[in-house]
């Protein structure tokens, strides 16, 4: 069902000098399928990673945070990063802690480092206990097929109800010297930013000092991954990991260089394909929906109009439905909760169709028009506040049968 | 699929001395049902309203709030109601207030009032004119068949996508005297409190005085209708008013009575009947949840995480599928916004079973435990945060299939 999903081709994923995946079937959860997965990285790597804001943050969110601080004390740098699929070993207490912690161990044994230079990464059921044996049992296979060219695969081993694997790749110049980036995603449901809500990992061959790349890493999670919202719902395990192995002989220093402009924007524009193929692979999605709040006092109460849109299942199933019963996106602009908002100079479109005017329907609006817009598997809704100069895009999906079946049938 | 539901019986609903109601079929949206309802009051009435904070509050919104102010001023009491269902009047600029206003205009004539005399309701589909004619042509027949036992038509009258009339009845006495408390309500999508979320009317034949009324309607809302939630999706038209027509010899002048306080107790308990049969009757809703939030530092962060658990598309499929899928429940809790949350005190209960000890999994709770009160129709969730006094309760319904099914076919 997903909208529009460019397929990863393999061969379309460049390999990343200075990276490394292996995965493994470890039979976390289900049989048959890979769950497990390794990407290790060059002793030069510099690496940074956001994380969920949710209260309830996993073990392995609390571990990777607690690695990446001591990384600085240490100057150890980190090594590789464990993923695994089926469990989330969040809710676990400290039992979770000893699980994604024993997890670590179990890998630098494997490859003979500190247990501190790796950073463990769970996604799946929450409130269960990490079958952590499976995973020690599991490491070893993944170990032994570690390879270059391993991203599909490792794209694969990341999934859980997504229906496809998100991956994509591109090279670009710099200074007259190309590098590489590759990344891959995961997440269909319980995806809202504040952090990433998802699993995402961006890698380059650049050689990044790490405050431009502590920079860089929030800056382009800012532009993606915190610009999605599926179903309101942030997971405990968000995380976005950006790695750059030092691999090629591209620097990057210092944040007002060309140099670094040209690298934000491959990493920005990179992070932003990927955050949408979790939209278009949204759970029961059928339409990929942009929304865009343009000429607000702030950026923030236009991330707020728009996330009310993007969040109301009244609007969702509407545009399942394919219905221009648009009154009820000038609902969830109401109720966004910006009190001094003046709806009369408020202004609606659905792509070119001009809705409402000054808070009402434009007079020269025909449901014709805007049933033509809603028929379409793309469709933005912009909405023009006149307050200011601010403005804000999310991307979104709609919400329809199959999200219920996916969420109601999803342990089962 | 209404839960519970206590199907109204007309002769247990109570005629109010001094509140007439009379209804028509006017064609609206669509043909042979009732959709316009006229309510009177004698002319001892006091009247109060609480209603929508969605800034796209609608046009009938508008002139029953100009028009209880007007009443302060002038000392004309408000003589009539008139609700209309099919077309919510809202996003419907300068030309849906003249249509509210032409509306009250109308019934005014009839009844030989002022038209700043009547309060209007509308509900429907946002976005589209009014058709003002079909209601001013429906008036009449409304005001034909005005009779103090027509509340089960009344209920009926009133609903839009409802499966039932909700309505209800009680008598309480007062120092030895009987008063008689009448109300109905419609509602079961769009449905989050801020306010009310839908409408509400409830009647008495005591004797209220003014300042009386206004209070007590914003304690009996903030104990009820407020309470509530479906989707999450505020409406632009919810009112709840509270109506005393003062046809008895029951006199309340002073919050501090015994009275008052006989007299709230009995119009809170009415409203959070009619409150909780939206729930019970929500879009596509097989469950009815409670969910209590206790021991935390404000009824303000309560209230939070409540709406955060009972907003989550997540946690409302997990309910549908009767699957004890607890973890997301503590997301929903982790990502509700309290920023100082230690969860690692927090405790969870599902009825009487504990599934959640100090952030973590209790060690004694069983999945079949926690199955078993899934299956129930009516479940409790209790969340206790140990940060301090305060307790809040609202109550909601699952997500199903129905849901999208009602919300994606509504306007077809």
């Amino acid at each position: 069902m997903a909208v529009n999903f460019p397929v990863p081709v393999p061969a379309n994923l460049k390999p990343v000098p200075g990276i490394e995946l292996g995965y493994a079937e470890a039979g976390i959860r289900k049989a048959n399928r890979k769950d497990l997965l390794v990407m290790t990285l060059a002793p030069t790597a510099t690496v940074a990673g956001v994380f969920t804001l949710n209260r309830f943050c996993a073990a392995p969110v609390q571990v990777c945070k607690a690695h990446l601080e001591g990384m600085r004390i240490s100057n150890a740098p980190i090594r590789a990063l464990v993923i695994n699929t089926g469990n989330a070993n969040a809710g676990t207490g400290e039992a979770g802690l000893a699980n994604a912690n024993a997890t670590c161990a179990a890998l630098a044994e494997l490859l003979g480092c500190g247990a501190s230079q790796i950073l463990p990464f769970s996604t799946g059921v929450i409130l269960e206990p990490l079958p952590v044996d499976r995973i020690k049992a599991g490491l070893p296979q993944a170990v032994a097929n570690l390879k270059a060219d391993n991203w599909y695969h490792a794209a694969e081993a990341i999934m859980t109800t997504d229906t496809l694997p998100k991956a994509a790749s591109r090279k670009v110049d710099i200074n007259g010297k190309t590098i590489t980036l590759t990344g891959i995603s995961k997440g269909a449901g319980m995806i809202k930013p504040n952090m990433a809500t998802m699993l995402g990992f961006v890698a380059m061959d650049a050689k990044v000092a790490q405050p431009v790349l502590d920079h860089l890493v929030k800056a382009a999670a800012d532009k993606s991954f915190n610009c999605i919202t599926i179903d309101g719902d942030t997971s405990t395990n968000d995380s976005f990991i950006l790695m750059a192995t030092g691999a090629s002989d591209v620097e990057v220093n210092d944040m007002d260089s060309p140099e670094y402009a040209a690298l934000s924007e491959a990493v920005i524009g990179l992070s932003q394909e990927l955050a949408q193929l979790i939209i278009r692979d949204g759970e029961g999605a059928t339409k990929f929906m942009t929304i865009t709040v343009e000429e607000g006092a702030s950026v923030e109460e236009c991330r707020k109009i728009a996330y009310s849109i993007g969040h109301s299942p009244l609007v969702k199933t509407a545009f399942f439905a394919s219905d221009p019963n648009l009154g009820r996106i000038l609902a969830a602009i109401g109720y966004a909760g910006i009190d001094d908002l003046d709806v009369s100079k408020l202004n609606l479109y659905l792509d070119d169709v001009w809705v409402a005017r000054n808070g009402g329907r434009h007079p020269d609006y025909q449901e014709a028009d805007g049933q033509r817009v809603m028929k379409q598997s793309e469709i933005t809704i912009r909405v023009k506040l006149a307050r200011g100069d601010a403005a804000a895009t999310i991307w979104t999906c709609d919400l329809s049968h199959d999200y219920v079946s996916i969420n109601a049938d999803y342990r089962s």
